[in-house]
């Protein structure tokens, strides 16, 4: 038989409000010995605490709403996994949702998060999140529930957010580059529509400014994150001689030094890849594969511990930026 | 300015509980005229259901939990993102929570789960349930929210379950070694502890049989599912001059294939590997891996339909097994 807080307030003699401000530790002028009462009942009944009826006093679902783009991609199943680990041993929930990278679904999936009552939103926008600015600088504008942008923000945007320096990353694996001696380095990139993709382009960019070497259009190739589109730029890549490639991420450098390899070019050695995303299967299957590395534990908890500042009202920097690592 | 199904009430001279009824379409004896009355004050006022509230009246959560043993693991994130998607087109969420296979934080988080309020709970249990089994049962047998066993089941255990046929899958795996003309073939298993670890093996143990291959203990090697066990492994079955491998999984397979390598042992040259799981990886990353595949889009589709007909009252199968295949 589970005890409820009607039972609990009948044998304590107490109102239901009463009992529900002792168990929530809510400032009250309830006297210490009728507190003291209240919890020793609530202990012996073994009473637990039914959410949706708490809701009502304190008015907290202890829910938390995270959106993630793609939950099989391995950046994001992982920060959902800190995310939740974080929140868990804050006594927070976390409700998940995927949008499937488009911005459609993220407009109607935060509706409905803020609808279900989560009394926090970590958002990890869609790719395309850049090209419809507008409309969720207007979602933000009337969001009442406190959020943090995670990974995919909008850096003008002076809401809380939590990201990695993507220019940093792009110009570390350029930098590497040319430290080899590479002048003719290709740009596998998703630089339209994506934020991200184009400050990674940038941080090439700015690499190869820096070293005098003169920016060529035709060795930029537009790509879209997948498998497939690396293993696409690989014939214009080597038709173009390029000595060199930076991928903006790991599953399009998969692509293309499978490409290459299918074309007998060896990497490194007749031509020279660089990741982003160090993933873990690059060295199980035996592929030494340079790559900007980012941390994602760290933005996991940084995210959390920026949002709970918010619920707390505690004044807290409104901006992190992580620095990513080549390795 | 957000109406309230108290204004709503107050603007249709109706009461909350008959606002209520209406706008869940609820059987009640209000008049017609009343119900489109309510029902285009609404949506004149874009009037948006408060969830908490409308628990009251339901007494529903819309909310089902997901219980995953590692979302960082692929196949749990693609049934993570298939369970999601399937919810999100009946009108639920999904709240999902992560026991890093520990039996302990099953118990933990089933229980905080339940006393959420959710309305339905999907159950992919650590893998070291099967050695706590009446732990298991007893809390099920307790549970009064309807759940449903996913991938990780206790055969014997007549609740809801959804599965697939893991003897079948080490079967195939073994057999197509055995039709390649192996005799001395190694497993590496995970068959401690774990169900469907155990059932691979004695896939294995069955297709030996069945060709009249004795089994020997020594080719039998226990390992984790991680890559280094299977790494770990490598040196004992060249040792024991194995000809061929069938790993319980692709991470294990990765790592002593790694190892092969290393020792400059051929795949399948010298010895022949197969795994369990298909991870698009082995393909991106060249590795010609033939692997037991299970479609974790019917696992998904079905554990939801499952609890869907449990939640509806609806007569269902209280199991299904799904075919694995290899490829």
């Amino acid at each position: 038989m589970k005890i409820t807080i009607k039972d609990l307030a009948k044998l304590a003699n107490a109102s239901v409000t009463t009992v529900s401000l002792v168990l929530n530790d809510k400032p009250s002028r309830i006297s210490e010995s009728k507190k003291n009462e209240i919890k020793k009942l609530a202990e012996l009944y073994h009473y637990q605490p039914n959410f949706t009826a708490r809701n009502l006093v304190t008015k907290k679902s202890n829910t938390i709403g995270l959106l993630i783009p793609d939950i099989e991609n391995l950046f994001f199943s992982a920060l959902a996994k800190k995310v939740e680990d974080e929140l868990r041993k804050l006594g927070y929930s976390l409700i998940l949702v995927n949008s499937n990278d488009d911005h459609l679904n993220d407009v109607k999936l935060i509706t409905n998060l803020v609808n279900r009552g989560v009394d926090g939103l970590l958002l990890t926008l869609s790719n395309d999140a850049e090209s419809h600015k507008e409309v969720y600088l207007r979602l933000f504008d009337n969001l009442k529930t406190p959020f943090v942008l995670v990974d995919r923000v909008f850096e003008e945007c002076d809401c809380p957010q939590v990201y990695f320096d993507n220019l940093l990353g792009g110009y570390l694996a350029t930098r590497y580059l040319i430290k080899k001696h590479h002048k003719r380095i290709a740009c596998i990139t998703s630089k339209t529509g994506s934020l991200n993709g184009l400050q990674r382009y940038r941080g090439y960019e700015k690499a190869l400014e820096e070293a005098n070497i003169p920016l060529e259009d035709e060795l930029v190739i537009e790509g879209d994150y997948r498998f497939q589109s690396g293993y696409q730029a690989g014939d214009k890549i080597i038709d173009l001689k390029a000595d060199a490639v930076f991928a903006s991420n790991d599953l399009m450098a998969y692509g293309v030094i499978r490409r290459f390899k299918e074309r007998n070019k060896m990497v490194p050695e007749d031509i020279e890849v660089v990741g982003y995303d160090k993933l873990d299967f690059s060295s199980m299957l035996g592929l030494t594969l340079p790559s900007v590395e980012q941390n994602v534990q760290d933005l996991g908890r940084e995210s959390v511990g920026m949002l709970m500042n918010q619920l707390q009202k505690k004044k807290s920097e409104t901006k992190i930026i992580l620095k990513p690592t080549l390795n």
